[in-house]
């Protein structure tokens, strides 16, 4: 199977959010596409494109979407592979109904849910999952995670040498 | 334009609640079909039917779901005609989550939505819009009230008589 | 049935929000009223207003209101015609307190409730509603859900090309 | 003025609750009515109650409803007597859509709102109201506090004693 | 027994919004004493001016306060008056943990709370009270709201005027 | 890569929700192994397992807790294998607080949440994971996904030939 | 100092849940009192008993209330010892009131806050507290805490054993 | 025992907030620690550091996290010194997740939580925890809250002086 990732979002407005995961995408060397589509305005399209989605050499999908977040879930209907639900801050309830409207759903139909705006770690979970059947990226995840522990105990060090400072 | 109406449940465990809907459309007389039907799991069904309602003689649409319940707005996508929504409480948040999954929709693409598990509000909202091209029904609707009110009524003449033996 | 629809506001503060569906109503060349109203400070003309709405030749009311948004259930109280809330964000709460407000109506008075701060679609609502016994409206709403769609499938093309300049 | 209490629930179904308000003031020994009146079912009625309510010897309201709770506000709106709100419990959101409904008033027309369900705390508010100028009430308020306290140091000497048995 | 006010806030921070209710209380005439004092900082404080409150020729104490607002409870424990309660948005959860601390009262201590950061609708509520048995405040009130009426109409006749401008 | 999936529950009350993810595994014919282990009481074991969780043939983790919901972070933290969270209702919030401990992870360390209680789906999404290198368990899932949709079919069919008794 | 801990509850209604935290210390063999004692009730007495605490050989204070909880807050008010709050869940909003107005305390008076019902843990919490300067209890904790471990690896164990016949 | 507290924080952006922590700790003279750790980007070494806290010195360990804040849980997974924990307002839930996160924690683990960034009741927490064995912090707690109670006075007495010109 291909190794290439969709991500979709429900509206273009999600992009400076969205561009996040592509970015991951691309720091791995991992192939993706980034598609505006909405559940609401283009439903057939995102029901073909959903369905089509294995037959056009994707592995992952991603649905970024806020509101009423419909995307995730109505692709998710339409193939098995996985989908990755991004709950999008865009509304008035701080993402709460993005939230609720993308991770509560029914027996038989998951969708993966990460964090509000997690556009990020939707590409990382991604990425591990197809780190299942591929070890290239099972190393570069492992490294990712060997460097981002780096970071934080390089910040450490650097807050020990300006602590005085900062507390007077 | 016929006066059917269209009642879709997500899960056939929304009967209880849903029938009411039913009642209170054969109560003025108005026809309606009810159907199960799943936004994730009948994916195509469902959208076939919302499609083809208008050509079926449908007028209004009603939608019951629970948990993420994108059931009422992907049947909007698919139709111009009035899509009402029922958020059901079969979830673990009280109903919170259907809430905002039925009532946040994007703009273009409206759920008019009533309180969780408001089934016979659904029906009388669909009523509603029927009786503006049908004296009968708003006739019906105006009668409704006002034995609506005289109940009240009643039962407050009622608890009159009785509020001495009530408080002790 | 006329087809004209009253947009009422709970404040004059709401105006900035509520114009979009005074707009919407005007490109489809529908007549409208837009009303500041108050179920607290101007009871007596809200239900007056209410009770005379179907004499005066509305067929649906859009009520927008922020807070303990009662406004769309009091003119509810009064008419059979449809109403539709607009639950603003006026208030502290994000406008969880007036969504709660105006989409949980007690059995027997519905208020058909759209997202909050959704005026716009109160006012696809209302046409919807309309369309149901007005071919021409019917047709442009099917005009507009088609131009919707290709608006999104435009934005994609476009995203595609701009797509390798955006993620680097 | 005379010292007459109006309690009105939104339903007789919330009759269980409420009652306690009226066995609060009847143990004061104030006098009240107590009745079903609807915001939206018998809307007049509710407004006509409120406008003669001083002319027919009400100092306070104490208004009871659920759900989207707009009885205690639209009470509120017709008359210049303190009107207290008791949201009640009855929908499916552990009462915090009518506390939202009841306690977000906007600015003009306030509403003193207790606890959900708090029917016993409206009466004792009603009659501290009335107290202000009606020295029996105060010195019989004054006399419900003493005993509050003493109840709960009997309750703790008793615990005192039974203790031991209890934790083992 | 005097018709002064007591206005106590939690903290100095708390002035720009609890001034409102000072200036309320200003247009009646009806005099007040505002001050800072905080049930976790100055309880003894606190205590004692409510203990003392009805000496000292208070009728009713107003109590403003943000996060986990205890003040109004503080306060009520003392003293028979009314004690109505302002929560505070101060917090980082938009005043929600304000509005419960101060309305979920236990039987027995009510608080009469209005909407967050309701202290003009605190000071008309006191007025309310007061004017149960002050002819002269009622009539301000009856006076107070019917201005409020006219303003709104007032400002709907001006609407009439621009609406063709602003709707293009 | 092996297949085996790990179901890893925070306390063997959660066994009898938990179970229906062994359950959906079992019928795939996938291997599991199904552990009580605490975040919080056996933290060592609980990062061991984690970390040994692929040299010890494990491709996917599921991880059940409730509350302040840390397992599914705390194994996620030690390996780079997908790690799906499943938050538990166990606590007296609803899960509420179980769905936001579990899903809302900070970048660079994703658990891929599913709803409150949602073990069938849990295992669902591991098995798409696996079917990404797999074409039995895709085969399957195809399979799966037309009974689901056929068993709704057959459940409208049936109430079709009922709904006329059940209306009256 | 003396290790003496009070336990607090507002209401005798809370002792099913309290009584888990005299439990708890009765196992460390640490001495404590156990009171009724209310914020709203008995706010003297209870002031008093803050204020005396450390005289009465007392170290920490464990403060249990619901609804708007300020039984903690107003004990933390009045002493300089540790007070650890327990929210009950004894109002209708699942605890989250008490949860609430016990843990958002504002600066300068910490309250040490525990989940809703979270008696055990408190009384765990003020061991630790009293551990710092007490190694016979430091080493019953590190005993605890291993015990604990040890079970949650025997459940497992146990499991083992019995998941063949579990899922079918 | 020794006197020093660890203040570790999830993020070195959580450091604005979490300083507030460290300049209390100094204005007593007690000697803190400050460092970034994640429970999730560097596991083991919070592991270490929890497991060695009490052979390092550290009396009291305050943790900051935000969002699923899973790090003082899982620092008071492996220590008997008690863990305070400060739910930071750093994801887009107003710090709700962060606080469900932190105090929702298991029987056997307590976690002390505070308010929402609340850092200096944090470190007052841990100071009040440090006098239980030290008289002259002890000392400096009491001469604290009798600063702060003199604080409040003294606002209060200059509100006096200018109310006169706030209110026109």
């Amino acid at each position: 199977m291909s190794k290439k990732v969709a991500i979709i979002m429900g509206s273009d407005s999600d992009l400076p959010v969205v561009i996040d995961a592509a970015k991951e995408l691309k720091k791995f060397g991992v192939e993706y596409e980034i598609h505006v589509m909405s559940a609401h305005r283009t439903p057939d399209q995102a029901a073909e494109f959903s369905k089509n989605a294995v037959k056009n050499g994707f592995s992952v999908i991603i649905a970024a979407a806020g509101m009423a977040a419909h995307l995730a879930g109505v692709l998710a209907a339409h193939t098995i592979i996985p989908v990755i639900g991004i709950p999008m801050e865009s509304s008035r309830l701080d993402g709460m109904d993005a939230l609720l409207a993308t991770v509560q759903m029914p027996k038989g139909i998951p969708v993966a849910t990460v964090a509000i705006n997690g556009a990020a770690n939707a590409a990382l979970l991604a990425l591990q999952m197809l780190a299942l059947s591929d070890e290239k990226i099972a190393a570069q995840l492992t490294e990712m995670k060997a460097q981002m522990c780096k970071k934080v105990l390089d910040k450490d060090a650097k807050l020990q040498k300006s602590i005085d400072e900062l507390i007077v």
